[in-house]
C-alpha cells in the first residue's frame, strides 16, 4: 500500500488523472457492465452500499488513508479535490465511525467532488440525501471522530478490498463500486460499449420467450458436461 | 439435500406443484401470518431481504442448486418455469456474487416467473426495480459469474436455512420469505385465514387503549409466574 | 444491569422521567449533534437501523428486558407507557426474532409511545411504515415468539451497547440512536444548541470554497505533526 | 422441514437408521473426502466448529428441533438416543445460547451418543473437553436456556444449512460436518474409498517435486483456456 | 454510561471493590453456574473469547473507556490496579485494533491484575500465553494504536453488552465472561454454591442412564404441553 | 489490482524477490513489531487466523488470484514457488470454500514454500497441522472446488485488505499477517530491530512496578489534555 516506510503523513499534490473523456464515458455504463468489461476484477466488496438509491457517478480518484476514529485527513484531502473527482477513503483498520457529514460534504462539493467512497461510516445521511451528495460506505453511524493523527493523501490505497491509485476512475451505482486503472480507462470504456452493443437485441429475444439456453447455444455444452433430464 | 449421489447434474422436468388456488390464497396473507399459521417453521433466515420495499408475492417453487461463482444453471432453470412460479436458488456454499441481472429477469418473466429467491447476490437492481421484478437475496453485488459447472434443477434444496421442495409454495414480503410444503398449502391457508379473522377486532380494541394484558387475559398467568410490581 | 439478583420479574411503575421540555428540545437536534454534545458517548451500535427513512424522534425511555424468542413482557411494558415515551427493549442474549408487529404498535401508540428501539427483530414492517410508527431494530424478521418467560420492566438495561435507565432521553434518526441520562438532559440540550449555533456560518464558508484547513486553522498543527507535501 | 403443520410437538420413536457398517466405514474417512465422494453436497456451513481439535466421529442422526432460548427438547431427545447415534440439533431461528453442558453430555453419553452437532451455542466446554465428548457448534456461550416450549424429535431438520433426516449418517472432524443420506451410505463409503485409494501414490509423487500440472495433465487444458506465461 | 457530560477525561481513584472473599468464592464456580445463579443476566456477548484455553479467573473490576484506535488510557488505568483486580476495557465504538500486548501485560501483572477483558483486539498473544496472563477479547490483531485522546477510568462502562461498575466482580472462563454487581457478590456466591451442591448426585444418576425426563419430572408437563409420541 | 485488462490468465515467471537476508531478518520479529516499524500499515484484516497456534514464518510472496469456488490456479502457482517463498492467494470475491488441503501442501512444501496465506478456506487442517505446514486463512471448510476458470499468478493482488506485490516479504504469526514491500525490506528490518532494542529494558522496568505513565513521561501531556483525577 506504500512504497516507502516514510510515506505516512504525505500529501501528493500532483497526480495524473485518467483521461476525463474516458472517465465520463465509463460513467455511462453500470458498475456490473464495467466490471465485466474489466475481466471481473476491480470491484469493491459488496458491503459498500449507497446511502440512497439511484445514484450513479464516475470520477477520478483522489485518495486518503485514515486511522480508526480520526478524520483529520478528510480536511487535508479536501484541498486536493479537482472538478470531477471522487474521494476514496481507506482505513488502516476496520472502523464504523462517522467520518463524514454535511459540513464536509458542502466543502467537498464546493471543491468539485462528485461523491465519497469510504470504507467506514458516514453520518448526517438525511442531509446528504437532501443535498444529493452520494456516498458509498460500509456503515451509517453518528459516532464522531477526533483530529489527532496523520494519514496520507493521494497514495495508493486498498479500499474495501480494491486497490485504488490516485487518478484511477471510480464508477459507483446501486450495484456497488468498481475501479478502473487510469491507464486502461479508454480501453475499458470501449470494452464496456462493446458489451452493451447487442444487449437490446438480446433483451428483446428473451422478452419474447426465447431461452438463454438457445440464444447462447448452451444445450450442447451442457449435455457434454453430463446434464441429464428426467421426467 | 439430495437422495442419491448421482443427483447432481439433473433436471427434473415434471414436478407436482401445489394447488394454484391454495398458493394464491396464501399470497393474500403476510409472511408473518403464514409463518404463525405453520406453527413457526419454514422461514428463511432474516438476512434474505427484498431489493425494493413493498413487494409481496406467492408462487410455486422451481428450485435450482448453484455452485459459488457459477450461474450456468440459471439458464437451465429458466426453461422449467411455468406461469405462477417463483424461482428458488440455493448454493452449495456461501457466495455473494451477482448471479442474476436484468437479462435473466427478462427471461424469467417471459416464462411466467413472479420472483426470484436467491441465497447469494444479484445485480442490476436499479433495472430490476424499474421492471418491478422482485428479488429476495442475501446480497447485492456487481460481481459476475462463470458458466462452467453443473448443478441441478428441481431437486429439494436448502435455501437460507429453509428446505424447499419443488412445487412448494413460497410467500415473500418485506418481512422475509416463508415456505409452505405443497401437501399442506390449503390447510395452511385455512389456518392463516383463521388467524386473521379476528385481527380487526383486536386492533380496534388495542387502538382504543385496551391492553393486551387484559385482552389476552395475561394478568393471572404473569402473577403465577411470579411477576412483581413495585412502586 | 441489575442491582439485585431478585430483580428479574419486576415491573417498576414509578420512574422519574427526564424533564419533558428538555427531552423535546433534544428532539430538535440530530443524533450526531447530540452525541457530540455528550462528549461522544451514549450511542447505540450502528447495526440499529430505522425500518423506514426519515423518522426522527425523541422521548423518555421505558425499558423492558426480554429473553430470546419470548415477547411476553412487551405486553407488560405497554401498560407502563406514558405520552411521550419511547420503549427501549433489550435482550438477555442475541436474537433476531420478530418481537413486535402492527398489533403491538397499535397498542403502544394508543398508550402514547413515540417509537420502539429494540435490540432484536420486528415484523409487519409494511404496516408499521403505513402507520408511521417508527422502529429502530437490529433485524427485520417474520419469526414469531412465545409468551412463557418473565423479564423485567423499567430496570436499567443495556441495549445495543448503550446503558439506558428508565426515564433517560432517547433520540433517534437516520444516523442511529443516542441516549442522554435524565439528569443531564437540559445540559445536553444546551450543549447541542451551542454546537449548532454557528453551523450555518460554517456551512456558508465551506460552500463558498473556503477550506476546513483554514477555517479551523489546521495548517500549523498539521505541519507540526509532520505532514509533508510533495509534488 | 415439516410435512404437516401438526408436526411440531412430535417425537418419532421408530426411525430407520443407516446401516451401521456403512456408517462406521464412513467414519474412517475425513469430512472433505466424504463431501467430495458425495458430489460436493451435504456440508454444513463452515461456522460449525469443534469445541476441541482432533475429534473425528461418525454416527446415525437423531434430530431435534429447538426454539431460541429453550432447551426443553434436549431432554426429550436423550431418550431416543441409541448406541452409535449423533444428536443433531436445529433451531427455528438464529440463537447463540448455551443449550448443552456437562450434565446433558453425561446423559447423552450414557445413552450411547457419540457427539452433538448443534446450530447454536454450548457451554461447560472445559468439562466437555475433559470428558472427551465432542461437540460441533456455532458458538460457545454460558447463556442458559428455559424449558417452556415444545419442539420436535426425529423430524427432518435443516441444521447449519444442511438437511438432516433421522437416521442419516453424520461425519464430523476438524474440517466441518457432512451429512450422508441413509439410503446412499454404503454407496458413499465406496466412493470415498475409491477416492482415497490412489492418494498415497499421488502424495508420494507430489512430495518428490512432481507438479499437479503434470500429474493431472493440466497443461493442455490451461493453454486451451488461454493461460499465458510471461517472463 | 456516564452520569454527567463532564465525565470524560476523568479518573476515579477511590472505588468500592466487592468483598474480596466473595469475589474469590465466585472464582470457584464456572461462568455458566454464576450466570444461572444470577437469574441469567450479566453475561458479556459470546464473541468475547479467551486467547488461550483453560484460563479461569475472578477479580474486582477496574474499568477503562477507550476510543477506537487509541490506547492512551491503558497506561492511566494501570496505576489504578490493585492486587486481585481485573481490568475491563470498553470502547466508545467498535474496533478490533490491538490495544494491549506483552509490555502492558507485564505492567498490569506487576500492579496485581489477574486478567484483561477488552471489547476490542489484543496482540502478542504468543507472549501473553507464555506469561500465563489471560485475556478475553473480541479480536486478535497486530494493529497498533495511538496515544492522543482522553477516555476515562473507573466510570461505569458497557463492555460487550454488559454493564460493569468499578468494583464489580468479573468471572471469566472458557465459556465467557459474567459480571456480578459488588452489592450482590456474596448473595450470588451463595446461590452458585446452592446450584452446585447437588450436581454430583445428578451427574451420577445421568451417568447411570437415568433420564432428565424422569429426574426432573418432565413427562407430565410435556404431555400437558401437548407432546405426542408416534411410532 | 491489474495494470491491463488483458492481465487475467497470466503467469509471470520472473519476479524480483526481496533480499533473502532482509526477509529472514524480518522473520526474527513478531508481526506486531514489523507493523509498528512500518508506520502501522501493511496488515491484513484480523479475520486471517492461523490453523494452529505457534507458527511464525517469513518469506517472499508468490501471488495467485483465484475465482470463488475454483482452485485451478493453485496448481499453476505451485510451479512458480522457489525455496523460501510464501504463497499468497487472493480472491476476486468473498468465498469460504476449501481451496487447499494436504495434497497441495505436500506439493507446495516440495517446491520450497514455507506457508500459505489465503483469503478463503482450507481443509485437511488436521493433516496440515501434523505436517507442520502453516496456513493463515479466513475459514476452515471441507467444501471442495472445481478447476474451470483462469486466474493469474504473480500479479499484484489485494489479500484480506492488504496489497501484495510478488516478491514482497510476508511475515505471519499468531497476531496476524503483515506485508513489507520488497524495496523497503532492509529498512523495515532495521526499524524493527531498533524498536526491539530497548524492549528488554522497558519490560524489566514495568515488571518492577514502574508505570508507563512515568516511563513514557505521559503525566504532563495527559494533564494538558485535561485529564482530571477525582477521589
Amino acid at each position: 500500500m506504500i512504497v516507502s516506510i516514510n510515506e505516512l503523513g504525505v500529501v501528493r499534490r500532483n497526480i495524473t488523472r485518467a483521461d476525463r473523456a474516458a472517465a465520463d464515458r465509463l460513467g455511462g455504463f453500470g458498475v456490473a457492465t464495467v466490471h465485466e468489461a474489466m475481466g471481473r476484477v476491480g470491484l469493491m466488496q459488496p458491503y459498500m452500499r449507497p446511502i440512497y438509491a439511484g445514484a450513479h457517478v464516475a470520477g477520478t480518484a483522489v485518495t486518503v488513508l485514515l486511522h480508526p476514529g480520526d478524520n483529520w485527513m478528510m480536511h487535508v484531502v479536501a484541498e486536493q479535490i479537482r472538478e470531477g473527482d471522487v474521494v476514496v477513503a481507506a482505513l488502516t483498520a476496520e472502523c464504523t465511525d462517522g467520518f463524514f457529514g454535511d459540513l464536509l460534504a458542502t466543502s467537498f462539493r464546493a471543491r468539485g467532488a462528485r461523491a465519497l467512497i469510504i470504507d467506514a461510516g458516514v453520518r448526517d445521511v438525511r442531509d446528504l440525501t437532501a443535498m444529493g451528495f452520494p456516498v458509498w460506505s460500509k456503515a451509517i453511524s453518528a459516532k464522531g471522530t477526533v483530529k489527532a493523527t496523520l494519514g496520507s493523501v493521494n497514495i495508493p490505497v486498498v479500499c474495501a478490498g480494491a486497490l485504488v491509485n490516485p487518478g484511477d476512475v471510480v464508477i459507483a451505482d446501486d450495484d456497488g463500486v468498481v475501479v478502473v486503472p487510469a491507464a486502461v480507462a479508454a480501453q475499458a470504456a470501449d470494452a464496456a460499449a462493446a458489451r452493451e452493443a447487442n444487449e437490446a437485441e438480446k433483451r428483446a429475444k428473451l422478452a419474447s420467450g426465447e431461452l438463454g439456453l438457445d440464444m447462447y447455444k448452451m444445450r450442447e455444452p451442457l449435455a457434454k458436461a453430463g446434464l441429464k433430464y428426467i421426467d
